[in-house]
């Protein structure tokens, strides 16, 4: 019999489905993600979301992505930079992670907000100094969230979000880029 | 003299003019970026840039990022998801550092694409096996791109920006992150 019931908006039934799923056929829980990015001028860029590859599925998408930077770093300031979208991603992340997972035990989460903040130095991108990393060496991550819950049920949660989501492990672990130069003559 | 000629759309003259001040007192380098999600039900969220600390100003930011996941991964497809908002913050931030270093050395560039794909397994994510890194192992980068200069001379190009692109280091580095929780029993 299969339980249908909605919790924090994530369908339970389906969550179970998707484990019971993976859990049969590993393969079903292979997923590509891809983006291309067109440059638009100075420091925007247009991104689409290419087709999602799950399991035996493709899944078309339709979502278009800017990005700029602020007028202080060059750009004109008509959308969110780089630095913000990989923070948005974390965040969404974690959030998508405690909602379902939450859902999974029976806890209802009345309330939930992440804030993350990281600081770098720009020496490191404008290559004034090999020896700096031009990227986070440090990312803050702090999960505010309401629930009946007991805090004893939030902490394990918290526990196991924070292990199981593919963008805090995409930032706590160094991921192999494999980065390829295609260049046309003009 | 300040030189003020505008190349790849950007303002070369004012880069110079921050290389220059970052140099003379590194302080002015560091940045900080933060970002504040609130969750809006199932797998939506919705993201506020908070006010950017550069140097000794502070830069306020009025952009709004909206993530979801497809059907297939329990949300409503309202919005890209955290997967394609992390490979649009490397893109973007490699379109940045291609464009702002060709400018500084005078190389025009006509067209610029950038592709990444990343593949995961969602056993990670599920929680199914603790051993399955639930983010990226790998991602692969394309950059394609067209201008008049010589293959040698963008070659050289990519290899500076791929060390210096504070998204590449993000990817290709761990990072500390601090994650702490605040709990509101409801």
């Amino acid at each position: 019999m299969q339980d249908t019931s909605i919790l924090n908006g994530i369908d339970t039934g389906a969550l179970q489905q998707v484990v019971e799923g993976v859990t049969r056929d590993p393969s079903q829980g292979r997923v590509t993600f891809g983006i291309r990015t067109s440059w638009l001028g100075g420091a925007r860029t247009s991104a689409q979301a290419l087709p999602v590859s799950l399991g035996n599925q493709t899944i078309d998408r339709n979502f278009n992505i800017e990005s700029d930077e602020p007028l202080e770093i060059l750009g004109t300031n008509k959308a969110a930079n780089p630095q913000e979208l990989l923070l948005t991603a974390l965040n969404a992340c974690i959030t998508v992670g405690f909602v379902a997972n939450a859902a999974a035990r029976g806890i209802q989460i009345d309330n939930l907000e992440v804030v993350s903040n990281g600081s770098l130095d720009m020496r490191g991108f404008l290559g004034l100094d090999p020896n700096i990393n031009p990227g986070y060496d440090a990312v803050s991550v702090e999960v505010r969230i309401r629930s009946k819950a007991d805090a004893k049920a939030i902490e394990e949660l918290f526990a196991h979000v924070i292990k199981t989501s593919p963008n805090f492990n995409n930032f706590a672990r160094p991921i192999a880029v494999e980065a390829s130069l295609q260049f046309q003559r003009a």
